[in-house]
């Protein structure tokens, strides 16, 4: 499994996945799931991935043109005018990674399935996310679900839904991103430190700032123990429940 | 979809269940999914069931002999000794229910497939909480894991992992339960309102308190909007996150 986020601020981008993969439980292994490709000034893209890794890395490998020598590289994702085509070309690349290895590259729930997050701006265009299917089509972030998730989604996304905003700083995003971590890694096993980021500050087109938060890192264990006393202290500032006041009691057998 | 879950508490036992059935998401309808079978003085034993409707229900009428006229009708459910062994007969029901649908009855991923969520106390006995697999086996809540959820349990988990206290009062229990069942109705439309509950008070071997919080209860508004809130306090509370301090930025393009 896998978990990767990527939110969508007014000042910019934030992404952040771990780097757990696994086959059972007892073939587990650290990989990188997260991409960057740059040209400065121009267009600053990044790529998560989850799903299969072979699949994912025989993906970021083609859209690298790796099968080329390296001087006569000239990946079309650096060159392609818009986001929009970007995403069109990831998910083709997919679409076609996939069905090689599967008589049926429609089918989502394929051994060789993957997803991936595509976020970033090219001059000229706009700061944008995408969430790109195994079948290729893909769909874009908006003021309405201004977040994507893939992988183990659903143990961190309370925390997400309730306390986003689009104007919050990178420092409060990071801090809620972490949350949504620790949740989730504190229920599967196959979510793991180390996490990789990229805050991407928007209009910049070039790398913000990048790096891993390792599994020792003192802010991520402050988070961690901390948020555990914050939500029991949430939870005895609610109001009380009365048996006399609310859902007054009836009887009801049921059976038998 | 649904959401069960079963607490075993100091004082007793706490069952909570939704009402939704649905059958892709333009079927959908309410359904009771907590039954009980009573000898007063002598056992309470409370179900819970998430799956295939057809199924749990023909399980349930099983159980309450409901083929047998009337007056024939003696339920081993309210005879045999031990809870242990009203979990395997119900384990053995389910199993046949199962397979009398399906060409292979061992399949969880079946579409006949149902998991039931036992609970109560016999004289002479413990309190105590079983889930039972569509195999027919099942497992028992012990101090290390003493609540069980079944159907849509991902949302709801977190807030149970951190809040729950052996020897919490029936009312906190329930607030804690509301939270986890609010968390999960925000996130996933096919868990809803109304909700089931019982409280079993240890060694009172009747039924206790039994209601149903309808969608328009002013409590559950209340924790509901509240836990929005609180959550927010609590997540403003946690220590500030700092690029400069944490998690030292790298350069890494990583591609192209």
């Amino acid at each position: 499994m896998t978990y990767c986020v990527a939110l969508q601020l007014d000042r910019g981008l934030l992404f952040m996945s771990d780097t757990r993969t696994n086959s059972g439980v007892d073939n587990i292994s650290t990989f990188r799931k997260m991409v960057h490709f740059e040209v400065p000034g121009e267009r600053c893209i990044t790529l998560m991935t989850a799903g299969n890794l072979a699949t994912t890395q025989a993906v970021v490998s083609l859209l690298q043109e790796r099968s080329k020598s390296p001087d006569e590289r000239s990946p079309d994702i650096l060159q392609l005018p818009t986001m929009f085509q970007v995403a069109g070309l990831i998910g083709q690349t997919l679409r076609e990674v996939i069905s090689r290895h599967d008589d049926n590259g429609q089918k989502a729930s394929s051994t060789f399935s993957a997803t991936i997050l595509l976020g970033g701006q090219i001059a000229g265009g706009e700061p944008r996310i995408y969430l790109i299917y195994p079948e290729g089509n893909f769909i874009e972030a908006s003021a309405d679900t201004p977040f994507f998730q893939i992988g183990e989604t659903k143990y961190g996304r309370p925390i997400l839904v309730r306390a986003y905003e689009a104007d919050m700083s990178f420092e409060d995003a990071m801090k809620l991103v972490l949350v949504s971590f620790d949740s989730t890694i504190k229920a599967n096993l196959s979510v793991a430190l180390p996490l990789d980021y990229h805050v991407y500050e928007a209009d910049s087109l070039h790398l913000g700032r990048t790096g891993r938060i390792e599994a020792d890192d003192p802010y991520f264990q402050d988070i961690s123990s901390g948020w555990g006393v914050a939500l029991r202290d949430a939870f005895a500032a609610l109001p009380e429940f009365s048996f006399e006041d609310s859902a007054a009691p009836h009887e009801d057998t049921g059976g038998a």
